[in-house]
């Protein structure tokens, strides 16, 4: 048993970090797509998705303020859609690269080289092609943090779309095996995932 | 490529529920322990846990109003103190229980078999000793998601406590398959995790 000042002393400020980013442990990994008012793409690493509610479906993400620029979190706010692609397998490699520093008129798509796809009726907001899971999403609302800074948007989910159903469980849940979903710990540490069991209890929380 | 009007098109409230619980991907999972002004432990299962800084560590944590009783936030509310234990693949099945409905005056750690552990200096906030890690938490704010209910609390990482240092990596980073950890997706299905890589890149985000 190893606890806290034990972990980080005479530890400097990088292994803190890492410390601390990975310790809330697994999550999923997204590339948010957003378009700035001069028509030019970004992309950007997220790892903070967390289910809000389902009626009306609502996902929150974290912003954080000490990092600079925000080219997402400026088109979000300038805009009000975005989309979030999902993070296979074999995209990995090329999503992590979103996380780097782009300038603001640089097409990260193009640089990546990645394809834009569009939702119906929505040609201004690009979403990934080469994602198996697409999201499009509407801001609804902010909330500072205001012990650090930090924001936590909740947006709706507009329309989602699917590279096929056949990972989608007769109750619904999605298989995220079957689309080869990353996952990541921190902003770094990736992961496979394979599929355990399902425990359905008719008294957990809905 | 399938779009949410088909998606959805024929389905019940259960099937739309499970799906968009499921579409934020993967997640940790965790028990919230807490203990109430006559002593009574609690425990409640949770899967959203979110990174919000290091410096101070923080983390979020969304709680849904439509279901009651909320015995772990009122208890957080109340005390101010409370910890999260991880869930591992061995103690999977007993760890989902705590998403069960118990009374307010049922000990969920005797009821499902765990033993309490505390943390230095504080006898009066349980977590679960079979954890391969606990984290002890003080609440420091909360957030009304005025679109659902839904409240998104802020809260500061006091300890740590890992059952051994062999999984943190000499960058601080956590092994998380190395202490067997568990992925969720939604509130039922269970995957495991193996490593697959590191990413690390000196211009991203720290």
């Amino acid at each position: 048993m190893i606890t806290l000042t034990e972990i980080l002393k005479n530890r400097d400020k990088y292994f803190t970090i890492n410390f601390f980013n990975t310790l809330s442990g697994f999550r999923s990994v997204w590339m948010a797509g957003t378009q700035n008012n001069e028509g030019i793409k970004n992309l950007g690493l997220f790892n903070s998705l967390v289910h809000v509610g389902s009626q009306p479906p609502l996902v929150g993400m974290v912003f954080r303020p000490q990092t600079v620029p925000r080219h997402t979190l400026e088109n979000i706010y300038s805009y009000g859609l975005f989309t979030l692609s999902s993070v296979s397998m074999s995209l990995i490699d090329r999503a992590h690269r979103t996380a780097e520093k782009f300038g603001r008129h640089e097409d990260e798509f193009e640089l990546l080289g990645f394809t834009p796809f569009y939702f119906p009726n929505h040609p201004d907001v690009p979403a990934v092609a080469e994602s198996p899971l697409k999201i499009l999403l509407r801001y609804r609302e902010n909330h500072l943090i205001t012990t650090n800074q930090t924001i936590f948007i909740v947006s709706e989910i507009l329309n989602v779309a699917i590279v096929d159903s056949e990972g989608i469980n007769s109750d619904g849940s999605i298989n995220h095996e079957y689309y080869d979903h990353a996952v990541i710990s921190g902003l770094n540490d990736y992961y496979s995932a394979a599929f355990l069991k399902s425990k359905f209890d008719k008294t957990a929380r809905p």
